[in-house]
């Protein structure tokens, strides 16, 4: 096989789902609101000696298909050569034919590269010395590749602690693509991590604010939240198993804190408490300053503890769990919204499973004030897929108004996601355009091209405050 | 666009689905034996001076869909004009492609009202006028409604205390349309709920019982199950979040109502003993009185605190539950089972999760003694839509017997609603003229359409007692 | 009706689908790995004489379906005549359709006794003649059955008690088709069943050992799996409702096994602390001798207590569980990865609403040393017709390495079950020719030519150790 099977039409099965992707999506600039690339990189505007640095190294999904085909760790993660890497990559490709990274790495070549082979082993050496040549000549460092992929805006995703200088040096520069961030405060609620109170101690350096009771604590929060305010932060995320939402009091939250501080055990119910009280703290402050608060709910992380040791957390060993998510989630967002404290929210689910129970949640809040205020978020990681973005897209569309979707972004850590939007753009002109064809939508293309074009841009530029 | 997609073939993609529906289908008058419609606006032949009186005022799906458009409730439920409240759901309809709403909203109007244009801002006028016009003319009125759609039966719910006075008349006035009546006693159950008190003094009233204990709650339920079966009731429903069937004596459960009677506070686990009480008790009875009971599991209602204040229950605030269903379900039907008491019974779930749950128990209780005993219930609420009941299908034919099924009801409140049976009619004939044409079933027209006859009319008219 | 619809390309929808079927998979000889068959008739090369003895007698699925159009039990399992059963089974099958039943019903009919008629009533004398002339005729013993199916190799299942007294003779004669058997030592484990008493001390004479003690119980389990492996067991098999994996200490357990073995009655928290005491010991040591295990998970068993009283288990009554799956399971594979006693591992899982916690949970314990060492069972028991297979199928895909699947078994009891080796193999070539044709995978037949061999044959040649 010399010919790839990325062509134009790639996943539009008729002429109208040609038409809206060509002529209502293609072309729209890419709005990736929530994603995990590095800004130091960016600001130094880094470049890549070969494919493995940029595309193997640090990509978990990948990862996880060469342990799968039993590959040793050594050409993972390990001290094998880069090049040796690349070729053990290469040779588990075929092997991942239905899976997304089948057709994303043929994507990436060919949108990155210009490459149309399909990776192999036999066509290993060849892809490695093209990709090496594109990579060593102009527009392949960190930046060109945000603009090939014509991003208008990305948002990466950082700690409270954080100094944001590297987005500071982006917004002076402008170069092109904006960068903004994403506030993500998991540490400072999971108070039974370890490390919890170094963290702590750090927070309150970024803050400057001594944390000793939990009123610090909020202080210090709110502060670095003006902070990134400052910088032109609009958006937060959180990441949790399941919405933490016990009944509290002040006292009981600040005394788990103190006992924490000065290292005593807590208990699962004061912990979870403590947890409740900070998310609610932090949701207020979010509606306060007039952000979007993102919740990725469901994963079940760091199952090999073996592996975990060795490698650390985000390295492959992660999972679907199945958290009842529905009544504490409910009840969360109905505390905020009795206090009118319920800011813009976007809810990612892990398990499909739970899919009908988000798209119907979040009409309970969508009370006319903000044009799709609570939004079912995209197919999320091991939903990132033609098969999880399609039940997203059904379930949101039969139980909400998919006119209203805010649409696709990567969560990725790689320079080389980009084409996922592509992807994402694809699979929704295609289900509409074999509606069209079968008839269940009217013949419209005026219409549904300018859904189109909003699910692909327009809803994402008027939802968030970028 | 001016011309609709409504068309004769409308979701019949292949000449076997065609046939199938419109020779063994379309002509099946409908037996809905389970809706919501208000029986007073009956007997009172009700006629309606605009579109939004009959359409639009009750319906919490339109109203959902508006505010997350993000209109404002002044048009949706508050005090704007009929026209307002119209011409703001016309400007939403386009933007509802892919939910149910905007098929039903264009087989509502084809249907009853002979206009095939799409409804939008630039139809809204002439749709209003058009509309007003014939809701003004003959043949419009709640009891020409129900004959236009070729109902032979229709099922409205009425809680214990109802005096079935509409009923009454209706019997005797025999329209055309038979109305009967299924009795749903969940205010007699929830004995946490506000006014739980009022509603025992009320019910006491209705039956002539004063209730002071468990015996005389059995009692009084027990007089109105009598009361209602004189007047033809064959049936009955409950909406549960899950089943409760918790182990108790009667000495607890009399204890409790005792409490609660006289106003002292009852704990859950007590709660849920006297509700699973007042449950077995009342599907014994059902079972001596031969009816069909029905269950509706795992709604999470009244998510919106501030809204359900203003507005109150039932008008879009409502949510799929995620709970566990399984082993309380099985071991509920067993008790009954096992003391031969189990009636004919029907569950829907509302969270498709469960689907294979549901497809899988109701075969742990037919036994062979009733054909199709214990029925997997049709797509509900959120699941009313082709995906919904495509899935439901499905799993039913894959765990179970499809040609046993009972088949579709409106569960609605809307005299406007009846469409949904041909809705659900062509996408059990489409569904079926799929597997022909792909080989999956054999071209035996006779007896696949045989099999759409009976889940279109005959299974309901063979099970139900009405 | 009768020609059937079961032809050579039957659910091959197009040219791929056909040659990767006919080319590719076919003629792979069948690696049936787990199975319910009775060893004791293929050592006696049993014949039967009518179809009912071999095709409904013990068949629950039948009877399931004959039960829910309402037949009476005593033509599913009473004393009715085999020829009344035979019609009553014949009168069923048209009600069937779209349940996997009719496809079984027919591609049985079709591969075993070259019929071609639909079953019915209509055909059914002839069908009862032609089988009965069949089965009296050479090739239709037991023996005879499994080689007509191009079984290579079938796998039983057997209780730790069993002599393999079949086995052992099978192994000598070598008829051409290998029996070996899986360790399945359930009624070890489930300390709170009725009986258990009785089974440890048929256990102890088993293994030669006095069982007082915890270790006494885990020495005769050791001497039982040596005895298994001696005999040639590679693969042992555990149902469980849900994964247990509660910490204990050995004074604990070994003080519960003194207590059930004295009578007294035993707490719940600590007849999970017993079971998962016993599961972690036979785990470590199915490692220690290189066997592979498999899981069953999620079935809720024995609902109809009346019916269980009547006809035993494994006769209908059984559903379809939603228990929490994930978090135990994570724990339990990370506990025995931990101490490097994780041996190749299978989970089924009976919810499909659990797929994709199953097929991501794999990826947590895929750690390069074995390719695939942890699948993800392929679509058991209600699952295993064509969409519970294709959600399994894709779930996995999406989530993994479908390349690295070991494919399909029967889990039967049925010597007539082996054409769903077939049916699932037309329904994998159909899944990826669809994709070929679609342009979702590359045209390279070769090479998923590979594939589907791969998975009909050659990954459970290579995982197994048979």
């Amino acid at each position: 096989m010399s010919t790839t099977f990325i062509h134009d039409n790639f996943l539009l099965e008729n002429k109208y789902a040609e038409e809206l992707y060509h002529n209502y999506s293609k072309n729209q600039p890419i709005i990736d609101y929530h994603n995990h690339l590095p800004p130091q990189q960016i600001a130094e505007d880094k470049t890549f000696d070969n494919i493995t640095n940029v595309w193997i190294n640090g990509d978990h999904y990948k990862w996880r298909a060469m342990r799968t085909l039993g590959i040793n760790e050594k050409f993972i993660t390990g001290d094998g050569s880069d090049k040796d890497k690349f070729l053990n990559w290469a040779k588990t490709v075929p092997y991942t034919m239905r899976n997304p990274l089948y057709h994303w790495t043929h994507l990436e070549l060919a949108r990155y590269f210009d490459i149309n082979d399909l990776l192999s082993e036999k066509t290993a050496e060849k892809v490695w010395e093209q990709t090496q040549a594109k990579l060593n000549s102009d527009g392949y460092s960190c930046r060109g590749l945000l603009k090939k992929a014509n991003a208008e805006l990305v948002c990466t995703t950082e700690d409270p602690i954080d100094t944001l200088e590297h987005h500071q040096k982006l917004a002076k520069e402008n170069f092109g693509v904006k960068v903004s961030t994403a506030f993500r405060p998991d540490k400072a609620i999971l108070i039974s991590n370890e490390g919890y109170n170094d963290y702590i101690v750090e927070l309150g350096k970024a803050a400057n604010v001594a944390i000793n009771t939990f009123t610090d604590l909020c202080d210090a929060l709110r502060k670095r939240i003006q902070f990134f305010h400052d910088n032109g932060c609009r958006l937060c995320d959180h990441g949790l198993d399941q919405i933490y939402y016990e009944s509290y009091t002040e006292a009981e939250v600040n005394s788990t804190l103190q006992k924490q501080l000065a290292n005593k055990a807590i208990t699962n119910e004061e912990a979870l408490k403590f947890q409740s009280a900070v998310l609610v703290y932090l949701c207020e402050t979010y509606h306060e300053f007039g952000w979007v608060q993102q919740f990725h709910l469901g994963a079940l992380r760091n199952n090999n503890a073996r592996m975990h040791r060795i490698l650390g957390p985000d390295t492959g060993w992660d999972s679907i769990g199945d958290y009842p998510q529905a009544q504490k989630l409910s009840a969360f967002l109905n505390g905020l919204d009795s206090k009118d404290k319920l800011t813009k929210t976007i809810i990612y689910n892990l398990n499909p499973a739970d899919n009908e129970v988000m798209a119907t949640m979040i009409g309970n809040f969508n009370d006319g004030s903000v044009r799709g205020k609570v939004q079912f978020g995209s197919g999320w990681w091991f939903l990132d897929q033609k098969d999880g973005m399609t039940k997203q897209l059904n379930a949101l569309s039969n139980m909400g108004l998919i006119s209203c979707f805010v649409g696709m972004l990567t969560d990725s850590r790689s320079f080389l996601s980009f084409p996922r939007h592509e992807y994402f753009r694809r699979i929704l002109c295609n289900l509409l355009g074999d509606e069209i064809q079968r008839g269940e939508l009217p013949n419209d293309m005026e219409w549904i091209g300018k859904m189109v074009s909003d699910i692909s841009y327009n809803n994402a530029k008027n939802y968030f405050d970028f």
